[in-house]
């Protein structure tokens, strides 16, 4: 059975928030002419709650504002803190992720078009899930899977099929996770950012651009980690690159920082999480205030 | 104000299928745990329906299993041609569209892989529409685009985002549609396939592949035209080649056969629909069986 994310424990909240009423999660549905539905015209962000605090909320706002723009939805007007707030307590969420989801909302039977303002229809929902699990400390395996998805990962939305189809393959091949690669060079594992350190102890991960989505975690890690006096490195590295590397990882909210040991059935490094990794995990893991007192492997 | 499809009046009809019911359109809800929703992990196809009677329907329940595979949820077990029956009796529909929608279904909350065997969703729907409308007699104009969609196109997913986009910029500039382009050639129009006619009256429609939709009008058309001795060549053109053409048409489902007439404010050929168009028309209509009694225009 793949260590995968989806296999460390977690449970759906029991309430959720939709188009501007808490309701019971299996009570919430959505109009067949919403947008999102049926043109995957919709945006998405995911934050980690811990001791049941958010973690860089505003980031995360701000990135679902940037994709709102970049498909053409108005920011909606809610009060998104007043929203996490009340899911977080309804909930009783002390760790785990808040999901939410814009679409273009409702505009009338199908039409590409739409109106030239679109209403959007908020949804946010919640995860209990330890952050911080197996993975984290035993680190995943991965295969290599073509990166087929549309030319804007830099814009946040629900158009996640090569994400989903990536996941599935992996699983096949009884790994973890997927590493996407085009035109002979990584862009992102199938739902995080990577890193590698390299033989001269640098940590390289690739230069933000529409090729791949500009991680929260990632952003927080390369400000967090230069002034630890780390050297980074942000260009683009081939999948041969990120085979040979002393150490590699991702780095996404909802898994946080995960070891990855093995492309394609071949070791990466020692095959076993390595000592810069261990130290950025301890370096994020202080950032968002996480209790170590259990973690004995870090 | 554009000439665009969904300016020709439709409207949607009162009755649907959803998850093995007829129910009313307005009582069509779907779960926001849906992976349609979540992960645009659904297919679709749109049938056009003449004098009552569904064109090409064996060949688009063909396709929908095709990209269904590609996506990994398992052809419905339900009888498509009854429900496609049922719907047009229960809404009288004439003339028009059915469009069906198959998910990957509810799978329970948010998780990328899903269990190996997806239970999918289906949903039907009619439009009351003129197949055979003020478009296909007066042409369309069209904006160029660049063809941002992931590289699956040939699979037909609800990932539209970038349809979705290029027909609000060509609304924006002021034209109908858009001619999506990249690496330097056409793939196709928003939401059609595209032709051309060259100088020594070849027609000419881009070969299949990866890269665009295998329409079912257009592979009706390339059998058709055939057989009438016209010359049809398929091949890859770019954007001056088309805009350089004698004659240009898109073909669809929805819009059937329409001349584009312009291109980014440039007059393609005359700037009227051409013989030849008017041609591949009437040979679609006979087909078809379209009442050609109050087209004087053709």
């Amino acid at each position: 059975m793949p260590n995968t994310p989806s296999k460390q424990s977690s449970s759906a909240g029991d309430w959720v928030f939709l188009d501007g009423e808490i309701v019971a999660r299996d009570e919430a549905k959505i109009s067949v002419n919403d947008r999102g539905f049926l043109f995957a015209h919709a945006a998405y962000e995911v934050t980690a709650v811990c001791n049941g605090k958010l973690i860089d909320f505003d980031l995360h706002m701000a990135r679902l504002e940037r994709t709102l723009a970049g498909i053409e939805v108005e920011m909606p007007t809610v009060d998104f803190a007043a929203i996490h707030a009340e899911l977080i307590n309804r909930n009783h969420l002390r760790e785990g992720l808040v999901y939410v989801h814009v679409t273009a909302g409702d505009q009338g039977p199908r039409d590409y078009y739409g109106p030239e303002a679109l209403t959007p229809l908020v949804y946010v929902a919640v995860t209990h899930k330890q952050l911080i699990g197996s993975v984290a400390r035993d680190g995943l395996t991965a295969i290599s899977y073509e990166d087929t998805r549309w030319r804007r990962r830099d814009l946040k939305t629900t158009q996640l099929l090569t994400q989903t189809l990536a996941y599935r393959a992996a699983r096949r091949a009884g790994a973890d996770t997927a590493i996407l690669h085009e035109d002979g060079y990584v862009t992102e594992a199938a739902s995080a950012n990577l890193w590698l350190v390299d033989e001269h102890n640098t940590l390289i991960t690739r230069d933000l651009s529409a090729a791949l989505l500009p991680g929260i975690t990632r952003g927080r890690l390369v400000a967090l980690l230069g002034d630890d006096g780390l050297k980074i490195e942000e260009r683009a590295f081939s999948l041969e690159e990120f085979q040979q590397a002393q150490e590699a990882f991702t780095s996404s909210t909802g898994v946080v920082i995960a070891p990855v040991l093995q492309l394609d059935g071949h070791t990466i490094g020692t095959g076993r999480p390595g000592p810069f990794t261990r130290k950025v995990q301890a370096a994020y893991y202080a950032y968002i205030g996480a209790d170590l007192s259990g973690l004995d492997w870090l």
